[in-house]
Order: C-alpha cells, then structure tokens, then sequence
C-alpha cells in the first residue's frame, strides 16, 4: 500500500457576488484543469472598489489534491 | 463588583451552504452546552472538496463565553 | 507622470446578515467621507452572540484609496 | 515512569487596573476549578474604553495544567 | 435602525513609568480628538533604553472609535 | 442530515524519545477521556535541557474531535 | 514635561524604479500634510506586472509622526 | 553568466510512521517529476486519528528547484 | 461575463547587484513560461555570503496571472 | 561619516512583581555585560504557575545595542 | 533572593537522519561552549535535497540558557 | 564526518542611500567580528524621517555563520 501525496495550488477566484461564490467560481475553474481536489483553505480576502461599491471580491485560496500514483 | 473572567473554546461548524451558515451551525451546537456566550471569532475556513465542488464548509472560529461568578 | 500615492484606512464595519454585508456596510460608510476608494483586504472577522446566536457580524477591513495629486 | 501530558486552557482575565491584575484574575478564577497549574503565556491585550477612558483591561491567557496520571 | 461603522486609528503612548501608563497617556491624548471611543489593542511594546536603564515605554496601540450616523 | 460540529482541544504531550514519541504519547492519553478523535496539528516544538541535552520533547498539539449529535 | 504620543499613517508609495523610491515617494507625498514625521516602516512590496515586466512597484509602509501637545 | 531561478511547489507528503518519512515520501514522489531538487522547508505537521491513534501523518512542505536556463 | 480566475506562483529570483534586479530577474524568466502576468508579492529577502560580503540577493515573490478563458 | 550598526540580544527577564519590572531586571543583568543599550521590544510574556498563583514572570525582549566604531 | 536572567541563541543544528537528530546535534555543539542550558524551541525545519533525497536536515532552534549572577 | 552548526546573529545595518546598501553595511561591520559568515534574511525594513525625508534606513536581518568544529 502506498501512502499517498497531495500537490497544493494557490489560486484567486473572483465573484461581484460575495466570498461565497468567489471560492465556488475558482474552484469550478481549477476543476477544469486539475483532477482528485481534496480541499480548499481561504488564505486572503480583497476586492477593488468602484464608484465608492464593492466592483470584485477576490479570495485567494489553497487547493490540496492527490497526486496519481504511477 | 467582580471582574469576570470568560473562558474560549475552539470548534469548527460546517455546512453545505457557505461561511456564514458554517458559523451560525457551529454557534447553534456550541449553545446547547455552554451558558454566557459572549463573542466568536473566525480563525479560518478550509473545505472539503468532491467531483471538482465544495462539498463542505468548515470554518474555525473561537467562541468567548462569561464564566458564572461562584 | 506622477506616481500615485495610497493611504490606506482600517474600518469595522457591521451587519446582522453576514460577512459580506458587514464589507458592503462598512464601505458604504466610508465612501461617504473618502474619494477614490481602490481596494480593500478583509483582516478580521468577529461578532457579537446574544441567546447563543450571532447578533451582529463585525469585519475589519483595510480600505486603500487613492490620495489626489496636488 | 509516565511522560506527562499537559493541557492548555484559553482564558480572558480582566481589570480595571492593568495588565498584571488582570492576569492575576485570570488565573485566580481558573485555579477554582482546575488543579496543577504550571505555566501561563499573554496572546493578547485588549479593552473596553468609557468616557475616553481605559474602562477594563482584558488580557487573553493560556493557561497549561498538568493531566492527572490514571 | 442602522449598522453602526467603527474607525480604527493607530497610535503610540508613551511613560517613563511602564505599560500600562503609557496606554493611559495614549489613550487620554486620543480622545482629545476623538470621539465615542470604543475599545483598544495593545499591538507592540518597546522603549528607548539610556545608560542601561528603561528611559521610556512605547506601546501602539489601535483604538476603535465609533462613527457617527449622518 | 446534521452537519457535524467539531471542537479543539490543546495539549502538550512530552517524551524522552523525540517529537513522533511526543505527539503520539499526548494523543494516547487524550483519547482516555476524549471521543470521535478526527484529526491533529502540531503547534509548537520545545523541550527541557539538562546536562546540556535534551531531558525531554514537549510538542503542543491541537487535536479536533467530533462532537456527538443530540 | 509631558510625554509624547505618535499616530502611524499607513500608506502605499508607488514608483516605476523600485523599493527605496517607492519608499520615498510616499514619505513626500505624506510629508505635504502630515508634519513632525518621525519613523516608518516597510509592511509589503508589490507590484503591477505589464508586458512580463514590473510596470510599477507598490510600498505599503507606516509612518509615525509626532501629534503636538496643545 | 546567468543568475539561476528557482521555482518553489507545495506538496503534502505522507506516512503512517512519523513526520520525517512523510518528508522524504513527499520528496520521492516530487522528484517523479521535478529535476533540480534544491532545498525544502517543513511548513505544515497535521494528520488524521483513528480509534484514538495516529492513521496517518502529513507533512506539507515547500520543495525549491532550479529553472533550466534556456 | 464570466469572472476571471487567477494563479499564483512562487519563485525565487536572484541577483549579485540588489532586492529590485533579483526581483526583475526573476519575473523575466517567469514571463518565459507564463502569460498574462498581472501582479506580484515579495515573501522573503535572503542571500548568499562569501567572503564576508553579499554574494548574490535571493528573492521569493508570488506571481499572479491571469488563467485563460475556455 | 561612518553608518551605526547595532546588534540585537534576546533575553528573558523575571520578577515575581509583574511585566514591568520583569523588563527592568533583564535589561538592569544586560546592561552588566553589554554598552550603549538603545532600545528593547517585547516579544513574549510567560510565566510559571503554583499553588494557582503567578510565581514568576517571564518577558522576553530584544535589546539593540550600538556596536563601537572601530 | 535574586531574579534569574535567561540568554536566547538561535543556532541551527544539521542530521543526515532527520529532525530528532538535528537538534540534539545543535544543543550537543551549544553546550561545548555555553552553560546552565535550559530549555529549546524549534523555529523552522530546513534542507538540502540531492539527486531527488534530503542531503540534510537543518533544524533552527533556539536555545535559552541562564545567565550567572555575579 | 561531522555535522555542521550554524549560529544565527541578528543585526541592524543602516545606510543614508537605501535597502541594499544598509544590507551591505551591516554585513561588513559583522565580518569584522564573525567568520565563516554563510547566509542572512531580511527581517525588517524601517527608517527614521528628518524633515519630511528618510534620514536614515535601518534593515535588521539575520546572518547564520557556521561554528568552527573543535
């Protein structure tokens, strides 16, 4: 049996909704290019501001998934 | 006229929906046993992720609650 | 050209909804005293419980805005 | 011979006095219910202010207590 | 009924005589300016030393102060 | 269904022997009165000198378990 | 003789050359308003990439600055 | 002569026997696929509890390696 | 509109001349591999010494860029 | 005109009176073997328990001293 | 009855075996010169990798020791 | 074979022109007293300000010198 080893990616979802759904857009986007994700970590919250209003929330985020074993 | 003195304790709630949910979960359950809660701070939020989605929230939060004066 | 300055403001804002309501509360009140608001970081999030439930969310933000060339 | 196990408490002592009582506080109110005290660490230092003034000291301690061996 | 905005303003105190004075005299300066100040943090605590001997104490702390409602 | 609730214990456990030792000798005397034993992080590595060698590990530890649903 | 308070500005210099006229270009800009500066101290470095390049460097530093004794 | 670049990957390597076969089991696995293997630094030591045991130990490390001079 | 997604990588540049040309170099040679760099972090200043001076300046800097839309 | 360099000490002070004279005692021992003492910082307030009570305190601070020009 | 003063060095102990190692291998190298040694923390773990394996381990430690009263 | 051991100094450079160069300072000064100097970090930029301009830039950093083997 072997044990098993997780790669880590950072990446920054972004969302005009809310942190919510800044985590949920950036993970439907990793998911596009990376197999077995096995959790999430919020590590930052920012935006940019327009017209004195929230314009983007931007939450960056580590993604764990499992390596394949060969 | 005593000074209180209060007590924290660490949990984590989780929920399917978002972090705000995941706290208001983790409050609920903490409620049932501890008397006096006073104040609650996030001190992180991870999830776990399935077929590419969060499949759950988990959020770390401190809850501060007033020790009974004897 | 000039090179741009920021100065960069520490608010609480606060809400009964939620994290992201507390960040738009907060920058709304803000707005109504600073010009050129750029971007703002999330630093900390608190709350009040009353009845063990939350009473009031309370978020710490950095709010970065841009300071007007003389 | 048995290693020992400790366990670590998070308290808030408070004061109108200063940071010293109210650590002090803390830890008279602790040792009411909990045996072996050994050590203390300060994580923080907050309070509430009144009339522009220091209205109570809250100081944020851990608390180490040996565990009775069974 | 309205969310209240809370400020937070960084400043540092100063005492020849130690932490807690230099607190004191920093927050009773504040609230010369100031108003509805709510509460403090003690951030970093340092001193000019001058032959061999404390010369003064320097505590940061951030006050946060409430807004007023327009 | 429920979503679980987790809570967080801090302990020190402590060896001759090293930090595994240390960790697994802190967990083993937790789970004499601790149930539903999910998961640990190691905060913190410190130990006592004597003789100018290590007289023992002390390796802090949190520990998360699951809180039974009612 | 009264004891000093400082207040600390936070802000973020900008510059196209790099860290040290970053620095500088915020303390002038600072220097227009703010009087009695005293110290500062580098937070984090930025900065916007264009084209592959470093288009400008972003200082965040704290300023300490002397209030006058009324 | 060229100035080397490094690149730095987060990986979580993992064991059932103690934090330092999880590094080199993290490594082993890493150097499947990375070539210049530099240097790595523990960040992270967590794993999960079964029946009141350590299951498994998880070490997330940063593994530094040289770019390839083109 | 979809919402833009973004990845962060961490790289370490080096210099025999300064903090700012090890910061440049790096990105160079990131910008041979990656597009749509956006924006970057320093995390670390560090570096070799040789004969009692500085024998090359190693930067760690996170780089954000902009994923592709599919 | 030659640019100061200053060297930074790490030491621990006690007193069994509080923080403010746990400070005074180590800088008063540093003060024994080091000259031209500038400045200290706080890192650290510990302290050790018995019979429920603080029986010593335990400040940890960096002192920078000037190093002779030679 | 006088108080003690403690000195901090941070030194960096080096195993080809692993954690455990390195720190005995510094404290063994610290007590060749300095006495009364009496407590380690552990600030960071390290290493050199080689042909895809750890070529050694460097633990950074801190090693407090308490100073003679004179 | 043995292994090496590394001591780490902490020292503040300064310089009237900038970063690099208060590095630079404070590296000479420390290989006037220490050998086999090996690496440094930054660990701090800050600075003194003089009417309205940076006076002097303080950089503390850390430099690890490997011990002699007797």
């Amino acid at each position: 049996m072997s044990n098993h080893t997780y790669s880590i990616s950072e990446i920054v979802g972004t969302s005009t909704e809310g942190v919510d759904d800044a985590v949920r857009n950036g993970i439907a986007k990793a998911s596009q290019t990376l197999r077995n994700l096995d959790w999430f970590e919020v590590k930052e919250v920012r935006g940019h501001l327009e017209d004195g209003k929230v314009a983007d929330w931007q939450v960056t985020i580590k993604i764990g998934f499992r390596l394949e074993d060969h």
